[in-house]
């Protein structure tokens, strides 16, 4: 037997912050790319910009003190409200309908069932002036639970606190005459997909001109991510296989072609494949339909999988072996697939320029349970397809003592620990979108800083394609 | 390569009516069994026995009148009223509320929610006096279409069918005082399983003492079965498998064990042995619980199987199979199983003393679409649990032009095709219960006929125990 | 649940002999074919024909006096030889020399390596002169046992009667000026494949221009079979199935495609379509290259198997299910496969008029352990490649009180049963051959016999590919 | 979707040389136990160790003098001579008869055989002396070839190597006076499993009583493990399967039992869990008896695994998941299963009182293309066990210029940079054993180490059961 040396050493003793490579395969691929990433945020003195725009300055108190008002006359109330009537993706009819209605009231015009959702929308301040464009993306579905929907993921405040934001500033933009515009987007399901909503919207062209994006997050700590290209979660493909066969008589079944069959044989096929696949890869399905009645050969089966990688590179090798699993068991069984590919979750971009003014903002409006150390880099949303188009941050105060997707954290919605959350969150956005829309530097920034990102994701990417190669396959003799 | 002399010709040469050996093994096996058999009816002259009971008899004649007014005043109009209100099993309120209430309005007492069935029901009549035990089985039942519920079985006609046979043979009893006992049977859901309803009332005693049953059912002609035992559609194990596991994040699906994993692997270990089980048998199974999300490891997860074979006595070693292809699968996975065996289809005994009384009353009173042949012997009810315990006919006159389960069928309901049929029936049912209450001979050969096929049935039985042994498998060296 | 009439009642009703139809739709599909058949058997009186050609004939007594004489003198010795030496297929190297040794002595011009297989040989008698062309198939090979080779078959006492009969009649025709030509074939490896000696050798046009082809095969009765076509133990494809992947060390075994995964699924592939397929196939597999070390991920694996069905038209369909289920193995593992059908055993065709001739015969010279009634149809080889081509018989008079493929009737092959029923079949071929040769309205018979099977069998072909159509699939919503 | 705060960043940012945690579990379960360790080097000043022994040292260098003499004149020879006469494992008797002569006629007693083993020995040399009892192991089986067997690992020199150190200290001890005895063990096999050799041979108490063990092993590098518990390649099981049924013609299978199919669902059962695994684990299999033929049952079959894991306390419950995988398969399938574990390969002990000295020698007498840092820590032999209960070190300097178990490092064998090698090798062997038998702080120092780690090491397996829970299965409901 022979001897390995450890060579993955070199990698290990790098020490890091929040990186999103999660193998030494992608470590090693990202050697240089890291390094020009160093290189660029050391180039950008974030920490200078954000001790400048943090100082002093009355007329973004302003803006923040309008911000609290409005939450404390009306919006912690729509909170409540809307915590108090849950419901699930893409039926939250009655909450957008408060939302919206609030929207006008304060001088939007609200356009709803973009992107053919109907509880979606986006609504544009009438008095809206040119660039720079602000956005406020707000959520408002709740999580389906055993015991019927709850807001267990704070959802239910995302769309007053971002109406506070948006409200003020764009108050103040048109009491002073400050160029800039903004849009709230309302993003229905985050919990659920198909369909993936603001994938959806973005390829219906709704994000469509947006300088910069602020969005709020639940969040049991104080914290914001690195700058980069990441996910919490990895790389996610949503895949659903829809089988069909030839029904029969249980005791002819030979005069029919069994569809459950074919949906069973996609797993066998999943699973022999699992060493030949990277272990880091999650592939994880459900059967959503298997048959109707034990005396009749079934004629339609239906899986749902979820197929996770670290990186969008080799994931796409691993949804390949699962759409081959697929056609494989269709093949072998005599029945036929269809493959629907209904959703993608992937890296997404962070810029450090706009988290580091976000933590800054949030421990100055009294943000606790503070994080010191910076989180893995992600995007502002949860798809990853907004965020690497669009400069933005997700702002996440704690706003609860309990872990995400709870019923604790649902009750803290009502308790001071939310609220206290949501008004820090609020304060923020409506601080950030101050910044950028009164502070031109500040603004060339942060695009130069998501452009570069940008560029080194590109690269990235490149690496790691040529990293996987797939193994060569000789004919047999 | 041998040559194989066709050893099994000899079994061919047999000209055989209705038998229900479909294998050479089981051919092989009935051999004795099938030759007592021929003695058996043999020695009962069944001709002369049928030729003798259907002669002129006004006595009779006046109870098939009377049967036949019944139906024509309200009964047929009662089958009309169900047949276009149908309820699918166990839901039956509204049909067994008519039924009990004329069975009430007609002297008898109705007891409900037998065996714990809420729509079933044992009706006797207040005049009841002592034995011969005659007994009326009713369905009343509907089928469960993609449009909801209804009577292509016609089982909306079984209740008034056997009421007027039952109330006029109940009136000429008492009016004549002839001793005997009438009591009418209703047994919900024979479309369903579980539970199997008259499994279960049998088990709770309520057939006990009756010394024949008789019972109707549409039919596209009319016919008989061959007498001895058997089933139309093989020996039917219904079998539901629950699987539990260890929920799980699928980023962490290590934390969790998988019962879904389960179910496909008891899948796969029964497609594993099929070809060491005999090609006779039929083994399907559905998926009826698939999992939840496919980010979450299942936790819980169900088949439901239906195992068939021609007889019961392999048959138990096919559900063995099974059972521990379920075992294997949990074992395997580290998940448990429940194992529910909730139907049991079998076997049932057909007797030619009341087969072909049957079948000539039948054509006497007008059956069309007549079938000359015996077809496969089989029981009166389609679990064989009773019929194997109790002497009975199932009447079976043509009373649609198409095929049982058909929508067509449904409509016939309301034809004069039905209607003739259903008449047709009613009368047979109550010639047989005049004959089986006034001729003691007549009583005495189905009798006999009943307990000799009854212990001809244990000796084949006890023939195919010997014959179907498990191969020995040596330790592994 | 509905009522089945047995449908199937008919066809078991007529009494056959000797059928070659299997199941139900077998029947069905030869019900006008089997109905020609009688018809033509009826008008060629085979009966007359045999009691005309085994009456008394002085010139055929001189004959088998001459073959029973080179048997006593020299044969039974060698066949004694051959037996105590057995030697495997394809490798008979010293059994086919002293064959092929005793024919050159005898007058005999014999080509070895016919078909590019070395132990095949044809041999043509010096003194052929035209048609009739008499041909006698002679195989040598031994079976494998556990304990080396050993001639459990007799195929050790097939040259010798062989070369008795085709001695004993070459003589005949020469001395006699008879037109008619002799010609012994060599058929290698009849318990092996691949490859298929005598298919290759048909192919390879060795066999071309014969008119009747005889054959001795050991047996424990003295039997002949019914006239039609069939064989004795379904139409067979032998399947190999070789997949390549890529090695890798098992701890980066991503880096490889496992082949070994790919046979398996293979085997899951077939399984999971077994009752998607007719319940009398017989498909059965083994893995005959399973991966090298534990530690490395096989990147070559092999699978060999046995496909079978009564007919072959549905075979072809059970094939195709085969072959995709490999197709599927390689897709889902991401390996590649090779696909070698080599082997196809076939329906034979048998012809009354040779059948009948030869049971009269061996029942004349004392063929023992007389089975009466014909046996299923088949050819006299186990291809049924040439049988289809050209008339003949398996000659097949008692050898051995022992079934085929056994040590005991391997011992019988040195006693007198053996010796005795060599005898016979030598005689019986003899004979045979006699009468073809000299008598043009037995060969006229002969050949109307056999091209009138052949036809009904492609009609037979023709009803079953009507029969046998595939489900359709629609594609899944 | 929620966020997930990077929490394993604290394990990245500690600068860790050479451990043998892999994972992240591992490392938390480790955290207490690495401090230890820290401490418990600390408190050896090793360097102040190794300084003090390589210091000059007459009687050292005449002891590392005559080792490079006995090289030179005769056991350089030997080696090259073995290179040429490759044996594989457990047949190396031209092999192991030419060191053990050599060692005969250097004053060794040596007993053959030992552990029932019959290439194995233990030589102790006749003028032994009580304590320190000083250990050489040499091995001198080939690698399998597809060419045959060559010595691409080496193996071929560790012999004449261990003579030249073996030989020139128990000189020195008896020249001397030294108290101290010197042991040899031939230990076969290497390359093979099952048997392990050094297992067996432990266990049979073989090695009972050694103080301190050295052995040589060909590399490509000059390196040394750092101190602790921890192996190349993972813990490993070897395990085989072997599967009964039942034989039977294909074309009645029923009357079988299919081993096969058992085998093919061991393969399945493990597949269906890997996901229910750690993904660190490594399973692979391969199918050493697959069936006989196509057309019969196979009753007999078997497969061979390796099943690794990063710790052995994770793999007992990995070993459990594939064991039950194949009682699975048994129970499904109607077969029975035999399961031999026939190899466990575990963490070994390194201690760096002895590596740091090894690696200054080796420097010292020229040791090339030197890694500076310490590898992972590992044994001095393959299977763990040896070295989990006795101190000791496997030396490694540079002798070939390519990866071991190749053809290139085989013709290195009999070039400069094997030999050279394998001199210093031998030299730094005889400095280690010369430093062991003379300098008692030295081996107190070793004692105190080794006591150490292994009672760290028992630590760390009990902070491992505690993590490793088996996740809880509720009864199905």
């Amino acid at each position: 037997m022979t001897r390995v040396i450890a060579a993955a050493l070199a990698a290990w003793m790098i020490p890091l912050v929040g990186v999103a490579q999660e193998t030494d395969t992608e470590k090693t691929a990202a050697h240089d790319v890291l390094r020009k990433m160093a290189d660029l945020e050391h180039s950008l003195d974030v920490p200078g910009l954000v001790s400048r725009l943090t100082a002093a300055n009355p007329q973004r108190d302003a803006v923040v003190a309008r911000t609290k008002e409005l939450l404390d006359t009306e919006l912690l109330a729509m909170a409540d409200d809307i915590a108090t009537h849950p419901e699930i993706g893409f039926e939250e009819k009655r909450s957008v309908g408060k939302i919206s209605t609030y929207l006008k009231q304060h001088g939007f015009d609200v356009e709803m069932g973009v992107a053919n959702l109907p509880t979606a929308f986006v609504a544009k301040y009438h008095g809206n002036s040119g660039a720079p464009n602000l956005g406020v993306i707000v959520e408002y579905d709740a999580l389906r639970g055993t015991d019927g929907p709850f807001h267990g993921d704070q959802h239910s405040a995302q769309g007053p606190v971002g109406l506070a934001a948006a409200v003020a500033i764009s108050e103040f933009l048109t009491k002073t005459h400050t160029p800039g515009s903004v849009t709230v987007f309302g993003t229905p399901g985050e919990e659920m997909m198909p369909p993936e909503a603001k994938a959806e919207m973005h390829t219906a062209h709704a994000f469509d001109g947006m300088d910069v994006i602020v969005r709020s997050h639940s969040s049991a700590q104080t914290s914001r991510p690195a700058p980069g290209f990441g996910t919490c979660c990895m790389n996610i493909d949503g895949v659903k296989y829809t089988f069909s066969g030839a029904p029969a008589h249980q005791l002819t079944s030979w005069n029919g072609r069994n569809a459950l069959e074919a949906v069973i044989h996609l797993f066998n096929n999943i699973d022999a494949v699992r060493s030949s696949i990277r272990p880091e890869a999650r592939i994880q399905g459900i059967i959503t339909e298997g048959g109707a009645a034990p005396n009749v050969t079934p004629d339609r089966a239906q899986a749902d999988f979820y197929i996770r990688y670290p990186d969008e590179v080799y994931l796409a090798q691993v949804t390949d072996f699962v759409d081959n699993a697929a056609r494989a068991a269709a093949l072998a069984t005599g029945t036929k697939v269809k493959i629907d590919h209904y959703g993608h979750d992937r890296d997404g971009i962070s810029e450090a320029t706009l988290a580091e003014l976000s933590f800054a903002y949030m421990k100055k409006y009294g943000g606790t349970n503070v994080t010191p150390a910076p989180g893995k880099p992600q995007g502002f949303e949860e798809t990853g397809t907004v965020s690497r188009d669009i400069p933005g941050i997700g702002v996440s105060s704690q706003s609860s003592n309990a872990p995400n997707h709870t019923y604790e954290m649902n009750e803290d919605n009502l308790k001071e620990v939310g609220h206290h959350g949501f008004t820090v969150d609020a304060q923020t956005m409506a601080s950030i979108l101050f910044d950028f829309a009164t502070d031109a530097p500040y603004r060339a920034a942060v695009r130069k800083e998501f452009d570069g990102i940008k560029g080194l994701f590109a690269e990235y990417r490149t690496a790691l394609e040529k990293t996987y190669t797939v193994p060569v396959v000789r004919d047999p003799k």
